[in-house]
């Protein structure tokens, strides 16, 4: 088995356009591979203090306990909610696409009671859909999508933390695809808890998860501490309803980011770093210009598509500013046309899951591809493809209006 | 808190000489920073194909089963024992320091009955000690540390797989201080599970967890299969025992990495890249090699502690190649030794877990600085920090001996 070696890693030109993950910023890149130091190195402990202070301007919070956790967006997905959650507690999750049910289903491995309403693919839910529910089921949480890629809705958030706090329902929010890219306010809309990944408009590579948490989420977290066995000392805390993962347990992974220094894990070092970029560029840009960045890109690109002739799916006012879906034109084979995208151009767009797949197309603008050249080159590429398929395309018409839209925003 | 922006992540010049994490080889820094491709781009998914083959090489298996889990070597750990223990059932851990009772805790929060059997620091069990366990226990699983970096110990395991196998009792082993260092034969040792981290002898930034699973473990995993909503489709499985998580069903991550490509996580694309490079190094200079260069590192560490007058702990002749433990002399402030060495020399050693904390430090010689002049280095350094503190110590004696090892070498 070790007869041929392979080269070291040449990975090929790719414009990733799809749903995420996408093509990193190159600041972020050339972080990853910045040297390690140790775990209790005064410069990594301060690097991580940093890097907790510079995701509370990405999250818009003034929370302590903001952190990472290390592993891609959904294990900061299962730390929320393995942490938060008590076997048997009733959770909300309102589904408006396939990562609404993935949440119900982490919540169920968690051992939730854990009851869904559910709206249409392509639709979001108006705040009192979910209040009535609230007050329906009285659930402990209510976990919620914010954007999710597989319909590209926007779930409206900024009235729901009100309805959660006036119930005592502690309010959790997936906004691994949305946050950098979309509006997004962790304390002026109330949330408890609130997840991200790296890899979609944060702009870097997936492995790691940015997550805060709220004071109250921190009381539930640390009512249910309870230090390991082999660093626990006489007087530590060991709580009966003790989160049933180790790794996950937010309650010893806040102690390890803490002044305490609590052994867990050993820090993803790269991955740290990595994340730190993406916030550090954030900010340096400004939270507000990198939204409204993608704002544009978003626009030019679904203006591109339609100026293409192409169907968009679902409610447009609720989209999320990074992804477009559209349908793919009868008698075009998805697939093959994809495949003729990355072939030829290079260029990555994404299919769809469950009851979308075959019929749409995903286009994303995100991150560091939330820049006119990729829209106006995507669309261009797009053209000629679905033009070798038999679509009637307008010429260029897809960049002009595309590039119309950067035009009139200047 | 955007008023200042912190510069681009500039860390300062380490050798990392404690139990881990230790610095990176240069090319898996390089190997951290290459574009991303899209997660099921085919040259993403002939990566994974790779990595898988070249860690069957690594583990010396030829175990299908064999892949990444995103996360710290923790993860790894904990994919293995929430996949393969269903709870209530019965394991035995025998426990020879802190990562004993680290498998102990992660089992117990998955609702195994768990029962250990201990032995001194610095110690390990003879084959009949778990021998006696198992018949006692009747475990389904055992579940035991190969290279404890707390007390330095390296627990023989050629035996206990076929122990095990006589009594029908799954075998996992925990060789993320060990893989790569040290003798390990995944297939040869009847190991039903292993896993690992980067961050020890392979030589990378922690963040991905190297695991290997027998075709019986496989069966374990696949009886408890359940496709997780969102993506499920009529006549998939859901088993009743189905992992309670979803991060770490080792059964979805199979079919992520398998010919299905079952969506899951989102493959952490940088950390899979400098997991592949610490694999493809180790393969390219030969896994035999890169454990005979340990041994040698080690073997002159260990000549050179000794000759500075240093009492080693443990039973040398079970110690791990890649770490060993010195007794801190009397009257010497062992923390602000440390720091000397840090501050003045930029060389890290490490501290201590437990019982020994403030009575050693750990001394490492792993990865890329398993080297000789990473070996002289350090005692030169660690000389001078013991002359500074009043320690005697024989003038260059440390240097000499490790040197004299190398030169036995040649």
């Amino acid at each position: 088995m070790t007869d041929s070696i392979p080269d070291p890693i040449s990975p090929p030109a790719r414009l990733l356009m799809g749903p995420g993950p996408i093509s990193a910023y190159p600041s972020v890149l050339t972080a990853m591979s910045a040297p390690l130091v140790g775990q209790y190195d005064p410069f990594m402990t301060a690097t991580m203090a940093e890097t907790q202070e510079l995701y509370r301007g990405v999250f818009a919070t003034r929370n302590d306990a903001t952190l990472l956790v290390d592993g891609t967006s959904r294990a900061g997905i299962e730390a929320a909610l393995v942490s938060l959650i008590r076997p048997g507690d009733r959770v909300l999750v309102p589904v408006f696409g396939r990562f609404g049910h993935l949440l119900a289903e982490i919540a169920e491995r968690a051992m939730a009671e854990v009851h869904t309403i559910e709206t249409e693919w392509g639709q979001v839910f108006p705040p009192s859909a979910v209040e009535e529910a609230i007050i329906r089921v009285r659930p402990a949480l209510v976990a919620l999508v914010q954007g999710d890629t597989s319909t590209t809705m926007n779930q409206p958030l900024d009235e729901i933390g009100a309805i959660c706090a006036r119930h005592g329902v502690l309010f959790y929010t997936d906004a691994t695809a949305s946050l950098g890219g979309n509006d997004f306010e962790a304390d002026e809309w109330g949330l408890d808890a609130a997840t991200a990944g790296l890899q979609k408009c944060l702009g870097g590579p997936s492995g790691s998860a940015p997550i805060t948490l709220s004071e109250r989420a921190v009381e539930v977290v640390r009512s249910r501490r309870r230090i390991e066995a082999g660093i626990r000392e006489p007087g530590d805390p060991s709580a009966p309803d003790f989160v049933r993962s180790n790794y996950f347990d937010l309650g010893m992974i806040l102690d390890y980011w803490g002044p305490r220094r609590l052994n867990h894990h050993t820090e993803a070092t790269s991955m740290l770093y990595g994340a730190r970029e993406c916030a550090r560029l954030l900010l340096l840009e400004g939270r507000r210009a990198v939204i409204a960045r993608h704002r544009l890109a978003g626009r030019a690109m679904l203006a591109g598509v339609e100026a293409l002739g192409l169907a968009v799916f679902g409610d447009v006012a609720h989209k999320m500013n990074n992804v477009v879906a559209v349908e793919i034109p009868t008698g075009v084979p998805g697939d093959a046309a994809r495949t003729a995208l990355l072939d030829d151009f290079g260029i990555e767009i994404g299919t769809s899951f469950g009851p979308l797949h075959g019929r749409v197309w995903r286009i994303g603008t995100m991150g560091y591809n939330a820049r006119k050249d990729a829209v106006l080159i995507t669309l261009a590429a797009l053209e000629t493809v679905l033009a070798r398929f038999g679509v009637a395309v307008p010429a260029g018409g897809g960049v002009e209006a595309a590039a119309d839209v950067y035009a009139g925003a200047e």
